[in-house]
This record gives structure tokens, sequence and C-alpha cells, in this order.
């Protein structure tokens, strides 16, 4: 192996040559920044493709929601190889259980064995929720939510919040993507940290679609923070967890199927509806995204599956095997039946269940098959030749081993 | 790019350092070769796994069927691309049209992307159905079943039959695959072929499982052939197609779910069942795999869908778009509603409209989502050191640019 280069999951990535920044731009459909972009509105991500970057696309893992694919992103492998299936799965005790520990991933991260290599680390969370899951293997890490009672090693116990000296923006503040990127632009040369994964928040496109001015705002204060990286000689790269849709009817309400009364209405006895994009952030999504997890017993899945495959605005309905096979999944972590909606339309549970209160304004979500082509840029002229499909899991490999 | 070299469909290709042969061992799931090689009866592919090749497995394409992933091994892409979706598929005039014409293609061969650069290729199948898919571009071709009456360019007119010395066996005949290898090692150096692309007939794993006599005698010969040519200085590389299951019940007959008497029985209103596995070659398979096609009206798409959805080996019933997607199909050449079966059950029309006389001994066949996985051999050291999922439609890749 090269000088510094490490393993990780079966592949090999160099050691980085110049301190590196890979985010995570948090449900940042492609439209959102090539609007931007068409806009003018970001002119260092510009400069980056007039100089021969490339603005690609690339495959996101399904489900389609954030702790799922952030794990891609720092793994490098499927959810069949890391486990993390959802947001949130059910428990082989039978409870439904937040997936945010470390113990329940089941791969190395990329920043994991980097740091076993010697290589400086870091990693930032606009979401806290998913700090800890970054943490994993002992990498630094730190949230823009808890910045204000957080620290890394090297701080000398100064928190985020006095590092970045400025205090932190609350989780549904349109400024707490920019802020995880300072926090991350300003702890990483104090811990000498040459391997930076900065994850952002989705909360901007969950309520406005490209060309809102809540997005103008994100997307010009992530230009400007991509701009003072590749300034001081970072090397940067971007990919979207995940894509968004609107998923709302002709009059603008959440167009939902309630799979449970659905189940229920068709005599299914003992079914368990699991949404895999429930995470404690419910204003959000409300927990209503494109894909469901049935757990139902083998004598009742086949009038299960005929419930649901009946229902206008469910696409996709496929056994548990099939699934795994197809979304690369880890089978003992998804339900006996797997559901897909299509692009306009959201799985519930039952209709007393969501409270629809914080998404009254309309419903933009993910979770599905339709937010799964997500853009990925490295701000430099790649080095590859081959045309695989990427995806958003490639995003260290091309920023490590693709550049110059 | 490197002198000799060539793109194809946006990889690039060496050109061959030596004489190069890729086999497309048709129909061969991992275990045929597996049990042959444990019982020592390879000893050639044993010899090269010992010197340091290795046995990789590999995923194919969907529909795990001869023609879609023929033109996946000889492109290097996805059917999505290629455009090839079954052995025949439902035209735009409405009537079922087996693909097997170049002109359904959509992507450039390999073999004729390298003619094109000036290398010297030669593409040999056993069944007649693949020959004009595999010669599209002008790539010199021929079939062993017609080899009677069919030549190539350089022989001076001399029939395939002439070539080898001997009469070539019947499509049913167990000796056509070897034929096809010896029309292929006898015919290239005639024509100065340094690219050969050799596909065989699964007609022996149709047949029997592994370990069977007639697999025994089909492995041997293929041994033979491929150390005739690692002997003569050949690069050699094979991958299956598909792979290969028993599709019966209890008691060894067929266990077939015949869709248009469901759908019938549903009160589904002008639909109509498309099998891709159809081919001319019946006593193969009766057209009975694991995957069908269902073109469906929109207003009887949801009927039709739960009618399917609640049959028992029924494991999976997607919509176009996100069958589409997830399997990486054209669109355009799919049903409304595409059907997998479990790995023991195969899908039919009508039970009126199958004679399953030449099954009636066992059914095996492929078509699905469980003949995906499948044995990929270079028979010479790799230079590779990542991890991504291998597809059969990589063995060119491997075979040109990761051999020493």
């Amino acid at each position: 192996m090269p000088n510094g280069a490490f393993c990780c999951n079966g592949r090999t990535y160099r050691a980085p040559q110049r301190p590196t920044l890979a985010i995570c731009v948090d449900g940042t459909a492609p439209a959102y920044l090539e609007d931007a972009l068409a806009r003018q509105l970001m002119p260092n991500l510009a400069g980056a493709l007039d100089g021969g970057a490339e603005m690609l696309i690339a495959r996101a893992q399904v489900p389609t929601v954030t702790n799922v694919n952030n794990m891609s992103i720092v793994t490098g492998v499927s959810a069949a190889v890391h486990g993390i299936s959802g947001n949130h799965y059910l428990a082989p005790d039978g409870h439904e259980t937040q997936l945010t520990d470390p113990s329940a991933l089941r791969a190395e991260t990329i920043l994991a064995a980097a740091a076993r290599a010697g290589i400086g680390v870091l990693a930032v969370s606009a979401k806290d929720k998913l700090r800890a899951l970054l943490g994993a293997g002992g990498v630094p890490s730190i949230s823009a939510e808890r910045a204000h009672e957080q620290t890394v090693g090297g701080l000398d116990g100064m928190m985020g919040t006095e590092i970045v000296g400025r205090g932190n923006p609350g989780i549904y503040d349109p400024a707490l993507s920019a802020y995880a990127l300072d926090l991350a632009l300003a702890i990483a040369p104090r811990v000498r940290a040459r391997l930076v994964y900065c994850s952002l928040t989705d909360f901007v496109q969950h309520k406005a679609p490209p060309g809102h001015e809540l997005v103008d705002g994100y997307c010009v204060a992530l230009d400007e923070r991509v701009g003072w990286a590749l300034a001081d000689g970072w090397i940067v790269g971007m990919v979207a967890d995940h894509g968004m849709n609107a998923k709302t009817t002709m009059d603008g309400s959440p167009n939902v199927r309630y799979l449970a009364d659905i189940l229920d209405a068709a005599g299914v006895v003992g079914a368990r509806v699991l949404l895999p994009i429930t995470d404690p952030y419910v204003v959000h999504h409300g927990a209503l995204g494109s894909i469901a997890f049935v757990y139902v017993s083998s004598s009742e899945i086949a009038r299960a599956g005929a419930a649901l495959a009946g229902v206008s605005g469910i696409e996709a309905v496929l056994h548990r095997a099939p699934a795994a096979r197809v979304f690369e999944l880890p089978e003992d972590r998804i339900g006996d039946l797997v559901v897909c909606a299509d692009a306009a339309t959201v799985l519930g549970l039952r209709a007393t269940q969501h409270d629809l209160t914080g998404v009254r304004n309309g419903l933009r979500s993910h979770g599905g098959l339709h937010e799964q082509d997500v853009p990925l840029v490295v701000c430099h002229p790649l080095l590859r030749g081959d045309s695989r499909e990427l995806r958003n899991a490639d995003l260290f490999d091309l920023l490590l081993n693709f550049t110059a």
C-alpha cells in the first residue's frame, strides 16, 4: 500500500494529500443546486465547475433517509453491509428503536479507519441524532445542535460554540447547516484534522422547493463556506444523502396512505407497520416518507400484500428477501414486506397516529425510490475514466483516490 | 488513450495484450463449477485458481435470461442502456417480438468498438438466436447450431463445420457448447481474431443439477478447452448470463402460477401477460421462468397488482417506473407491472397455453431474482483493489484492463 494509505471495507484509500472536507448536503435534490447555480447564487461552486469539476448524479441507498445514507457515505458500502436500515427499526425484542447507536453499525467508517492509520479526523453533524453514529470507532464528533455543550479532544474543554465564537441556532433554524460547516472549519485546524466529514440538515429542503428564499439563503451560505475552504487549500466535495419531493394532493394537503388502516380494513390480523423515516424531528416530515416496512405473519402475508398492492400511490410491494437483495438491505432489519410509494405519496401508520400540524402548510419528504438521485460534486477535476454508476457512498473514494 | 485502447459506452478498454477469450457459460450457477472443482473434474480451471486466479461471484441483470445478459456482457452496461429487456418483448405495434435483431440494440458492443479500433474480433454462439445480436456493428459471428451453413470473412467461404472438421451437434445435444468453443478456437487464428466472445448453451443446466453426469461431461469438456486456450497463450475468462434453479413442487411437477388465469379470476379486464424468457427452445424451459411483464390499463392496474401480490410464490410486484429503476431496465420495453416469483416458482400465461411435455421430468429454469448470482472467473491473477460489486457486464473490463 502507498505511504499513509488505508483500507476500509475492502477499498483502499490514499491518505489525504491536502486537508479534505466531505459535505453531506442533507436532502438536497439536484434541482436545488442546479437552480442556485443557474441564478448565480453559488459563485464558488460555479468557479470549481468552470475549472474542470463536474456536477455528477449519484444514487442513494433505499430507504432514502438520513441515517441510512450518512452511514453509506462514511462507510463506502451498502446498508446490507453497514446494517443501518432506517432512522429506526424494529428490534429483535419487538420494540421500535432509533438506529442511532454505534453498536448497530456493522462496518467500520472510513473516518475510523483513517484515524487508525494516524490521520487526523473529525465528524460534524448539524443534527445531534447522527453524532454518535459518526463517532463510531472513536472518531471525534460534535453536533451543531448541541455545540453549546459538546467539545472534542484537543480543544482544551472549550465547547463548540466557543470555538465558533457565536451561539448555535436551533434544530428548526435554517442557519443550522451553515453553523455546522463553521464548526467544522473552525475546529479542524485546531485539532489537526485532515479528513473531515460534515453532515448538514434538510430542514430548509423539507420546507421549501428550489428557488425559495429559504433555499437561496442556504445555498449562498453553503457556497461561501465552500469558497473559504477552497481558498484555504482544502479538497472539497459534497453529496446528498437523499433527494426531496412534494408529497401533496391537488389541494396542497399531505398525500398519505395509512397502511395500518388499510390492513385493518382488509382483515389482516396482527400486522405491524414501521416507518423507517421516523426520527425526533417531526416538524420536518411528520414521520411520513415514501417507504414502509410491514411485519406480518407468513399466514397473513399474501392477504397483506394484496391489500397494499391494490392501493393507488403504492407502486411496489416486495417480500423481505427480494427487497433485501434489490435494495441491498440487511434482511434482519427490514419488514416482511417493503412497500414503496410513488413520488407524490407518503405512507403512514393510522390516520389517528400522525400529527400533521407541522406539515399542514405542505409536505415535502423522501424515503422512497424517487429520492435516489442526488448531486455529487467534487470541486476539483477528477481522474477517472469509467462509467460505472456512482453512489453517494463513493464520495470519499473520489475525494481521496481520484483527485490530483 | 494508450496505444490501441478503445472506448465503448463510457469505459476505456486496453487492446488485448494477448489473444483474449471471453466465455459466457450459459445458465451455469456457481454450484455447477464449485461441485466440478471439488470433484477434480476441472484440472485446468483448478490450476488457474492455484496460480492466483479467483472464482468471483458477479451479479446478473434482471430478467435473468440469455439475450438480456449476453448483451450486458458484450456491451458492459445495463439493459436500461442496451435496451434488450428479454428474449422477446411487446413491440409498440402490439405484437410480441423476439429481441434478436441488432436494430433493437441501443448500445455498441465492445466487440464492435474493438473492431473499429482495428482489433480482430469474433463472436461465436451455441444458439443461433444470439448470433445476429452478437454480430451487431459488423462483428464476424457464427453459431454452432448453424455452423453447417454459416461462415465468416477470412475463411474463403468454408463453413464452420469444415473448419472444425466434424459435424455440429443439434440444439438439444449436450455437446453443443463444447462445439461452440471448438468453433471459436479453430476460427480465431485463421481470421486473426484477438478478442473472441463465445456464448454457450444451458441445455445441460436446464436438464440437470450440479453433479449429474450430463453436467460432469459439460464441465470436463469446458475445462479441456480452457486448458487448450491457456496452453496456446490465451487470456481466458468466463461468466454466466444467469443461474439456474429447480422450479418444482414436492411431487416434482412444474411449480407454475398462471398469471392470465389469475387476472381473469380477479375480474381484471384487458390485461396481457408477457414472459421475457420465451424463446424458440421450448424443451429447455417451456417458456416458464420466474419473471413476467403484465400490460394493463391504468384503471385496472390496482386490481391487477392486488390479485398478483396475493398469490403464494409471487414475492414482488412493481409498477413500470420503479421496476425500470431498481432493475435498470428500459422503461419502454417492460410491462406496466413487473412480477417476480420466488426461487422455486415460475410464472406462466394460462394453463392451456403451455405445453409441459418437454419439462415433465422436472423443470429447472431462471429469469428471476434468484438467478442473479453467477460465477465469474478470469484464469489469471487480477490487478484490482476495490470492493465494488461485480456484474457479469464487467467481464471484458477485467479481461482487458485488469490482467497483467
